[in-house]
């Protein structure tokens, strides 16, 4: 009772939003199509089916008239009478999953159990690709749709705090809108902080993290390739590593430890001990309160230190070379995340060039910038 | 004079330990071959010479009769009447270098210069590359040596708390030594670890940073592959992450914070947040009072998570590849650095083989090994 209560509550609040409060979750056993759909029991482990499933950032044209299983979440969803529209997302990739009712392979209570999936819902969705007439809008795979033959909820979202599409949208989409005298819901801050896994689901959001994960890939096979070895400092230590003040310090069963402010002392005992050169990703602990947005009392820092032959050009050529790799690496190898950021934050990669200037060409430019002194 | 004292209480603790107290930085000016040796001034970024350094690790019968310029620790030095002999340590790689004295290239000068350089000092050797006519025993590149044409200390070494040579040896070469009646010098671990620095020099500790730094790369290198992306949760949190009792309190802006315990809980949100495969290579903290072993107040958490499609042994299919893919990398790709640990601590890598045990295969192998309960 207890269940249905706070179900009803839910249904209110969903109804509330706009969403329809009646949930369809088990199929007519009369339908003939009732073994095609209805919510899936718990995964539970219990057997190895075999099958594949088919990523949706992958399908193309070239999958025209194949048959394909994919796993997602419900972006958007469109019960209209006979059909249903879904947008499935994976991560940065969505796809249009259509439904029109027939008498073979798509039910009525098909169509009606699709069109009350609840968003950001998980669904197993069955059919054959194939490839509409005009590129679908707002799809990241928008050459190709699917013909649902079968669609299963494995996991039903409840009401949620926000739609993953509200805080998905750009500045220029609400603006545009609101010159059309519409108005698009946008997400603050404070919520999309206070529910930070559902604001990550946004695809801009994924391909930032995609981002970052691949700035330190690529940060270390450089260094990698340039004989340079990887180590793990103690964040955990007896004094500050850099000034005084700004360390966090804490109980070490009885003795006083700060948090390492830097990787400093143990890089340079490492290049003392023989390692050549040696990089950290690690994190970094400083106690500035400083409220800025240029301030974090915690970051990963990406940091390396080398032995020099004769001259300190030879880290030059390293941080030189160390971005030429990460700027070339993420506009070639990451330009679809890229792309991704783009359409929530609209931005222009900065081109990479290495420039070394001598003091004196340094002072020739502050002067004819305008800095005679 | 303060250098200078300083200097012969230094020469006095040499002299005790058995090292030539005289030291020659200089050549004699009327030498010919003068400038062919003698201390360099201290590496400044003068100039960019253009000169080539070679790897002491790539040298093989493949450079005989080539010149080349090496730079490296002096591992041992010999001096005997007209000729000297230096064993030059580059990580885990050593060289013999030659010094004959004779009246066109290499000087009496020169030879007595060359057998007074301090152990651990950094030189530029340059010489000509001959072929041995039997293996150079305890060197790890025994087919080649260096005829020295040239040499310069470029950072003298000052009397060191242990000689690396010692710390280097293995107890089987100890034994083998007491077995004659000779006795060799052995370093304690306290003196290892209150000189870490000089520890880390021994060819075995480098060659386990550098395995350290391998099975980190192993490991993101596989589950890059397997679609996994990494991250880097915060370290600094509100609450414990597991346990209440082993964890770090610090003040965090008079608001009370903890070392996080493990990265568990930001990397399942990271699921719930659709980045569907995850790892993290962070440092982890626990406050537990064990002074075991087996236990470690901080260490590096080299933790993956993923979302199961129906069964865990998708998981379990994960596991079986890192690990396979770290024992075959460490097998195929970095033998010579397992080697190099061997020869100090012989062991033998155990082999990889993936096994899955049901419940009852479990009972069965117990029973059979005399756990009938």
């Amino acid at each position: 009772m207890a269940d249905q209560a706070s179900m009803s509550s839910l249904s209110l609040e969903a109804a509330q939003r706009g969403q329809k409060a009646a949930v369809m979750t088990a199929p007519d056993p009369d339908d003939p199509l009732a073994a095609k759909y209805g919510d899936a029991g718990l995964v539970a482990s219990q057997a190895v089916s075999g099958r594949v499933w088919t990523r949706v950032e992958d399908l193309n044209a070239s999958f025209s008239d194949k048959e394909v299983l994919l796993r997602g979440r419900v972006h958007t969803v469109r019960g209209k009478g006979k059909s249903a529209f879904i947008v499935l997302r994976q991560r940065t990739a969505t796809l249009q999953v259509c439904l029109f009712a027939n008498d073979t392979t798509v039910s009525k209570g098909m169509v009606k159990y699709a069109s009350q999936i609840t968003r950001e819902s998980i669904v197993d969705v069955e059919g054959v690709i194939t490839l509409p007439s005009k590129p679908v809008e707002g799809c990241s795979q928008s050459d190709v749709e699917l013909q649902c033959r079968g669609i299963r909820v494995i996991s039903r979202a409840a009401v949620l705090p926000f739609e993953v599409t509200d805080a998905a949208r750009s500045e220029a989409d609400v603006q545009a809108a609101a010159e059309k005298g519409e108005v698009l819901v946008t997400v603050g801050q404070d919520t999309r902080l206070n529910n930070r896994f559902l604001d990550l689901r946004t695809p801009a959001n994924q391909a930032i993290f995609k981002l970052q994960s691949a700035v330190c890939q690529l940060f270390k096979d450089y260094l990698l390739s340039q004989g340079f070895q990887e180590i793990h400092s103690p964040k955990l230590i007896a004094g500050a590593s850099e000034g005084g003040a700004s360390v966090f310090k804490l109980d070490y069963m009885g003795t006083p430890a700060c948090l390492a402010q830097s990787p400093q002392l143990y890089k340079q005992m490492a290049i003392t001990a023989d390692c050549e050169r040696v990089f950290e990703v690690g994190p970094v602990f400083r106690a500035e309160n400083s409220n800025t947005h240029r301030h974090l009392c915690e970051f990963m820092g990406l940091d390396f230190e080398m032995a020099i032959n004769e001259h300190y050009c030879e880290v030059m050529e390293v941080v030189e070379g160390v971005f030429e790799h990460i700027f070339t690496g993420l506009a070639t190898r990451h330009s679809r995340e890229l792309a991704v950021v783009g359409q929530q934050f609209p931005f222009s990669m900065p081109e990479f060039k290495r420039l070394r200037l001598t003091f004196a060409e340094g002072i020739k430019m502050l002067q004819e910038g305008g800095y005679p002194d």
